[in-house]
Parts: C-alpha cells; structure tokens; sequence
C-alpha cells in the first residue's frame, strides 16, 4: 500500500492467473493452453515479419487481421474488432458498455476476472448463482441489468449452453449489451457469431489463446454489430491506439486461414477429452460434461486440494480454486493423449 | 453513437495516431519512427522465440525484460515494469495515481494523449502554458495536484528540461505522483531514472518505439520506487495478465542488451537531426531547440499546413496539428540523411 496509490488501486483484488513454472518439468494442465503446437504457416508468416520492418509501427486498425477473421465467419470486417488477447478486448468492453446506472449480471461461477474488471472500472454487479448441476440458467437473468456476460462453455465448469436460451435471453433482454464470452466454444460449441446480424446488443467475444494455439501472441477479438464494434474502437484509441504488435498480427492471419489444422487439432483435444473423462468415470469421479479443452472433476477417495498438491509433487500442474463451493473440484486442461496418460496413472498411483 | 454506449465512451474524443499509409511510397517523417533497422540481435531473438512455445502463456512478470532493463540503468527488478508501449504503461499509470481528488497538471501543450486518459478515467486536470519560448517552466507548477505529467523531452516541441529543476519540482511537489515521460530522451537528454531512489514519487516512463527502433513490437516500460511499481502491477493485473508477447519480450531483451547498436543508432539519428536543422535555418525557417527524434519547425515563405499538403504531394509525410497555437508549425520526424536531403529538396522546390 502507498500514498500515492488512488483508491481504486488500493480495493483492487487483482486477478491471479495459473502458475507458470520457468522450468519445463511439468505436464502443465493448469491454464487451458493447447497441448500443439500453432499451425506451420503461423510461424513461418511470423518470422517473416521478422525485419525491417519492425521500427515501424502496426498498422493500428489491424485491417488485415479484420478482414481474415470476417472471411472466416462470412461477416463484414467492421463487426471485428481485435486486441491484445481476450482479457484486452473484455477490458475495454466493459468500460464502452457495462459503465451504466444499473448493475450487470454474470454466473456467480464464472470467470474471475469479470469481478476484477468490475472493480478497476467502478462497475456495480449481481452475481447470479449456477443450477444445482452446474449449469447458467438463462431465464434467472431477467432484472433490469447494465449488461450481461456469460462465458460460453462457462469456465470452470466446461458447460455448454446451446444457441436456443442464448437466442431467448437476446430477444428479451435488448435494452443493454449481452457478451458471449467464447474463449473455449471451438471445443464442441456452437457459435452465437451467427445471430449478430439480428441482435444489435449481441457482443461475442473469442481468443487465440486456446483453440489456435496462440497463447503466447496475445490475440483477441470481439464480433458484433457495427456500433459495438465502434464503441470499442472508441475505448480502444483513448487507452491503447497500437496493442497488437506486427508478429502478432502476421501470425494471427495465418493461424484463421488454416483451416485444416485448426480443425485437426480441435478433434484430437476433443477426442482425448472423451478418453479422459471415461477413464475418470470408471474411477469413480464426477465429471461436469464438458464441452471446452478442460474437465472439471470432483475427485474420489481424496480431497481435490490435496488431489492438487500431491499431483504437483508428481510434476502435473492442474488448477485448483480454494473457494466454496468449487473447492472440491480441479480443472484439469485436456493435454496430448500422452500427457492424460501420465495423468491418469499419477491419479491411480497417488489414491492407491 | 449508440444507446449501448456507456455515457465515458459518448463523451470520448479518442487520440488520433499519425497517419500509417499502406504502401511504402512515403518518406514518412510523420509518427518519430527511427529511420533505422533493430538492432540484428533482436531479429535473431525473435526467429528463435518464433516456435511451438507460443502455444504457453508467456510469462505474466516478464522477468527477463524486467532484469534486463534493471541491468541496464543499474537498477532492481523490482524498480522496473513493463507493458504493451508505453501508451498502455501511461494509462494503467493514470488510473493507479492520477484518479485523485484533486486536479493533475500537464502541460497546455504536450503528448495529446494525455488529456485522452483524463476523459477515459474520469481525471479532472490543469494544462499549464508553455513559456513564450515554447518551454515547460516547472515553477508554474505550484498549484495543490493530483499528480503532474510532462515528456522529457516535450512533445511536440522536442525542447528538453535539464535534470536540476526536475529535481527541485519533486522536492517541493512529494505529495503526489510525477511522471517523467521520456519518449525521445535518449536522442540528447539525460535520464531522470538516476532520481529513482531519492524519490519515491518519481515515476519515468520509457518506450522501445523510438530509440530502440521497434514500434512494430509494442513495448514500453516505467521504472521508478518498488511501490510505485507495485501499484502499477496491481492496475495491469486487473486489466490484462500478459500484455506482452513471446515474442516482443524476446525482441525487446536483445534490444536492451544490444549497447552499441543503440549508442550508434542515436548518434546517427543526432548528427542527421544538426544537419537538418542548419539547413532549414538557412532557409529562414524557425526551429524551437530539439533533443529528440523529430524537429518542431516553423515555415518561412508558406503557411504550415500548406506545406504539410504539399509535401503530402510529394510523398513526404510531416505531421502537423490543426489547433491553434500550434496550427503555424510542423512536427518533422528525423529520417535516414537521405529522407531528409528528399524533404529539403523538396520544400526548396514547393517554395520556389
């Protein structure tokens, strides 16, 4: 604490992200990464933007980028907007859209950094609980709101919510912005990217971070209708006129238009994920269905924080949430077939 | 403007960067670009970062970068942060010391995106006129403040402060925060980051965009006491985790290690900067005094922004603000000594 910090810097309880060891001695299942590597072309475009080049500056509208991701889901390039990975492009989207007179809604288990964000901007919000299996049911979000988020499939509960409640709570709720938070729906989900046509509130937001591969780039990017999209180029161009650096953007293109093995490598995620989860099921554990590149389990004949630390002296990072009602699960990131095979015999090994 | 708007993002006026042309058919003096390539160690770094690592997080705490910018300026790890260009390192710094009761104070002419961080975080603020010779007088300012801000040297005027009243302003200003902006500092300028440790208020914030030629990568940093640092942490933590890149922290790294390209790079940039400014004086033309990249001039024979659109014409981009007092100057990036033969040229041409 000091006295020169301003009283929101003060209140903040800053969001703790997942372990990152400097080392490489552990399977690392703790922060959702993907278990292969980015597409070929993705690092072949990087390093040929490797040069001159680099002193000058990115192109600040990012248009190539645009353009391929519109290409991609057949939108117009101004319903894209991008940024320097998802959190950047929440960030900025609550202050454009969420700063309002009525408090905003999310699942009270949810991603944590919605609570973080709600605090650095002055945001007032409810926090609406799960079902009792885990699930966001969409018709408790029906108060006069400022705005509503919801990650799709939640997180860290991997649960997917088809395109229908979705559809239903846009329709009802379209006096303020609905955000989709889509880091994880190329796991099995279907995308709400095809309804912003319709809904001029609809904001959906999607990451590089896990189904390209491209965690270490820091790409973002939100899709919606023009407007949404130019309140947050607004908010953009007064905090940052330049977050996306000329390797990100170079990669970035060519991680989109590899179709091919995009597609490959979210089936083998997947498949490995259906493998996993049987072989947890025979042992016993309680298995939230998951539709993302994670599984949160609720361990059986051991304690989940105990899970955790005894999984770490073994070298598996997973991640553990020290707080009720979840603290008796792990999320545990889908990695290669190998990694899950380690998992699982450590598992066996330790409750043995 | 829209009804999903949040009231800040209405009433924004965004910063508008230099114009970034697509095609390279502009000797563009426009954005203080540096005229030369990074250094080949930071190519290198990047090439070899460029690989299925980028499939992890990079690491949140840039510990690296951290640690080579402290070896660098003789300093600690923990003096130094680092973030997304320096315009990201600028507006976390605004929110975690500048939201304040009362007013912070800049100079009435000064980096326009100032003001812009003002609007987005809700900062009251006093802009304090420059002297008659377009000069910052730190004894101006006097006034009970929230904190104060200031380029060293000022842009877009390029006129320098020496360190001695620097430091009387933080010996009788130690109530709130001063930043020291030192964009252009090393292209003449001696750094106030040596004050660091006298005074725990003292904030310096730096770039890789011009003296390390590397616009393209986004990185800038802020070094200054371990508390300050802290706040700044916690700001950064509750907007994005991992504002940097694999790869920019591995470009940005060589580019610190890199000494000699660096001392040879902005000594090349200083004697082309001389030479420019003897030509355009013979030519009638006034120049306010300039320890930066870039040159604030005023034309003898033609209106500025006459000639800003004419040498537009020419494919020569200058960049030249429309706001009165500054509307009768141009700022004129210095470029390679042959870019700045081709302006020369072509102004004599224009005025003939």
């Amino acid at each position: 604490m000091s006295n020169y910090w301003s009283q929101i810097i003060r209140e903040l309880k800053p969001y703790v992200p997942g372990e990152q060891p400097k080392e490489n001695l552990f399977v690392k299942l703790n922060t959702n990464e993907n278990p292969y590597p980015p597409s070929p072309r993705v690092i072949e475009a990087i390093v040929k933007a490797a040069d001159s080049s680099l002193r000058r500056y990115p192109d600040p509208n990012c248009e190539v980028l645009k353009q391929a991701i519109a290409d991609h889901y057949s939108i117009k390039k101004d319903n894209v907007f991008v940024g320097n990975g998802s959190d950047e492009v929440l960030a900025l989207s609550f202050i454009s859209f969420f700063k309002q007179s009525q408090p905003i809604l999310f699942p009270e288990i949810s991603y944590s950094f919605y609570e973080v964000y709600c605090s650095i901007f002055e945001i007032q919000n409810i926090r609406v609980p799960l079902t009792a299996d885990m699930g966001i049911f969409l018709e408790d979000y029906t108060q006069p709101n400022g705005g509503i988020i919801f990650p799709n499939p939640n997180a860290p509960t991997g649960k997917l919510l088809s395109l229908d409640p979705i559809e239903s709570l846009l329709e009802r709720n379209n006096e303020s912005v609905v955000i989709v938070d889509e880091a994880y729906i190329d796991f099995g989900g279907e995308s709400a990217i095809q309804l912003i046509g319709e809904y001029a509130n609809l904001l959906v937001a999607q990451t590089f971070s896990k189904s390209r591969s491209l965690a270490g780039l820091r790409v973002g990017a939100a899709l919606g209708s023009e407007k949404l999209i130019e309140g947050l180029e607004r908010a953009k161009n007064s905090f940052n006129s330049y977050p996306l650096d000329r390797l990100a953007i170079a990669g970035a293109v060519e991680a989109i238009r590899d179709k091919a093995y995009f597609r490959a490598t979210c089936k083998k995620v997947i498949k490995t994920r259906e493998r996993t989860v049987a072989a947890l099921s025979k042992m016993g554990f309680s298995i939230v269905p998951s539709m993302a590149n994670f599984i949160f389990i609720r361990p059986a004949g051991i304690q989940a924080r105990e899970l955790y630390t005894r999984l770490k002296d073994e070298k598996i990072l997973v991640r553990y949430f020290d707080k009720p009602p979840i603290d008796e699960y792990l999320r545990v990131t889908i990695g290669t077939d190998a990694d899950m095979q380690t998992f699982i015999e450590k598992i066996k090994k330790i409750i043995a």
